[in-house]
């Protein structure tokens, strides 16, 4: 008989309804039954995508994150505030706790997941780095045993959307309105464009790989605000691709980090990637170059990443 | 402090002298230490690289699998007999069995697999498809919660050594000539060549994908001996590039498999596979579609595989 993993789910926007609606249509290959308990919610009126949401939906956070049947709780909220002190709330409740929340990661991942670990549970956020993309999975699993020396990659959708885009001949301000227009662009798209967002995934990727946490504000970052239409071209005439790309070099006492826009070759899978894809290359010592190429981001490719984590929880 | 796994290992040619040497050689993000306990090997005389494995040779079989320290059994020797007695004596014996034997599971996985449940021990076999490529891993752990819906890949680096240099000029035999003086092609390279390399391998794909044993023999296949300098030219004439490609589609009751010489546009990182270079494309109904490229054979790597395999093998 499949285990019956119990979880509460703290945010219900574009993420969060992803996992509702993928926990409420089990299927064949499901090596867990999901049970959806609380929903938490801004606004219980509001008409939501599943509707069978509807009968869990809350606005006490301590609802959801108290409820003593409940093994996990899914953050899907973004932002610092409230997820921090909510995630801790469930730590301390001895709930494991999933997340797509890179900048809750990137900002307080240390001591989090100390206190996950004091606690004696899990906390997971495969859906932080890569969207689909099972970066941090295949690090702590296959990878386990691997003597990592580098790892790069292309980590944010929206910069890439906009540098595919100025290859077909786009101005970066057309580009980044058609961006925005497709759903890949937020209302302020800062910390994509200006390689935080990116920071943030490599500090994450450089725990799993390296086990040393790199402050994402101690990473050099160029953005791709200042880059020109003629700089796009010129790489093209010259045989490559400008992508803005995250790189990781070196070993646990002595790690070189940086996001930056780079000339790619053509035959790297970072000039193929189109729009929202990612791709993360890591080198080890054994594997030799592996490279995994994904949607970066998504609904459903969010939720799929968090469902990962899920089964992960449930084989404990 | 780390937990120590007691490994026996059959067979030392190319891959077992490549994990031994790994296991002799701890680094920082080792996650379990390895004992290397005994070596079978056909002539314990012979000099090996490395030195430190001289120590543990024995040409008697049941030396290593019934040492009663041992933890699990490492199996490099290849083909049927007598890695099929082995194995069973192993797992028999209650130990966790790790394979790079892709012949041996793809015909004897079903029996060997319900052994190992029975007993209760982890028969793994990572290394046996896509070499240093996590596939199984991933379709194992990351995507073991996602539903299904392709898969495709290049699994033989023989063969696509051979398609990319018929691609520079070269004539069949030419190219194959080159492939056995570069060491990637055996001495009969009949296996490979016909596809019946990529069929087992895509057996045991469909395995970890849909959860349903496909005898490789069902497999439809179509080799590469026929594809002459012609095909190859008109296929980049055409803007693509001919290769070995595997493909699975459906379901658990509804499987269609195929090995096939395959068209595939010059912007499919397939076409970009050069050497012995593997791809394993993933398409789940959540995830999108992932594509994941690394070296399919060598020392090291399918060594990194197998050590992947006993990092897993140390959590349980």
């Amino acid at each position: 008989m499949k285990r019956t993993l119990n979880v509460g789910l703290l945010g219900c926007g574009t993420v969060g309804s992803g996992v509702a609606e993928r926990l409420l249509q089990a299927h064949d290959r499901d090596v867990a039954a999901f049970s959806l308990r609380g929903v938490l919610v801004r606004d219980v009126r509001k008409t939501r995508r599943p509707q069978a949401v509807m009968a869990h939906v809350t606005t006490d956070a301590m609802d959801v994150i108290r409820d003593s049947r409940t093994d996990v709780i899914v953050e899907c909220m973004g932002g610092l505030e409230p997820a921090y002190d909510l995630v801790k709330e469930a730590i301390a409740c001895g709930k494991h706790v999933v997340s797509a929340n890179k900048a809750l990661i990137a900002t307080h991942g240390p001591e989090l997941i100390a206190f996950a670990g004091d606690r004696g549970v899990e906390l997971l956020f495969d859906a932080a780095v890569g969207g689909a993309i099972p970066a941090l999975s295949v690090l702590r699993s296959a990878l386990a045993g691997e003597e990592i020396l580098e790892i790069s990659g292309i980590l944010n959708g929206t910069t890439n959307y906009i540098l595919v885009a100025m290859e077909s001949g786009c101005e970066f301000g057309a580009a980044l309105e058609s961006a925005r227009a497709h759903g890949y662009a937020e209302l302020d798209p800062a910390n994509d464009l200006n390689g935080t967002d990116t920071a943030q995934k490599l500090s994450l990727l450089a725990h799993a790989a390296f086990e040393r946490w790199l402050p994402w504000q101690s990473i050099a970052r160029t953005g791709i605000e200042a880059i020109d239409r003629r700089q796009v071209r010129d790489a093209r005439a010259g045989g490559g691709a400008l992508r803005l790309v995250a790189t990781l070099k070196g070993n646990r006492t002595r790690l070189e980090a940086a996001v930056e826009p780079v000339v790619v070759p053509l035959a790297d899978p970072m000039a193929a990637a189109t729009g929202a894809q990612n791709v993360v290359r890591v080198i080890g010592r054994g594997c030799g170059t592996l490279t995994l190429i994904g949607p970066g981001a998504g609904r459903e490719q969010t939720a799929s990443a968090i469902v990962g984590d899920l089964v992960a929880v449930s084989r404990l």
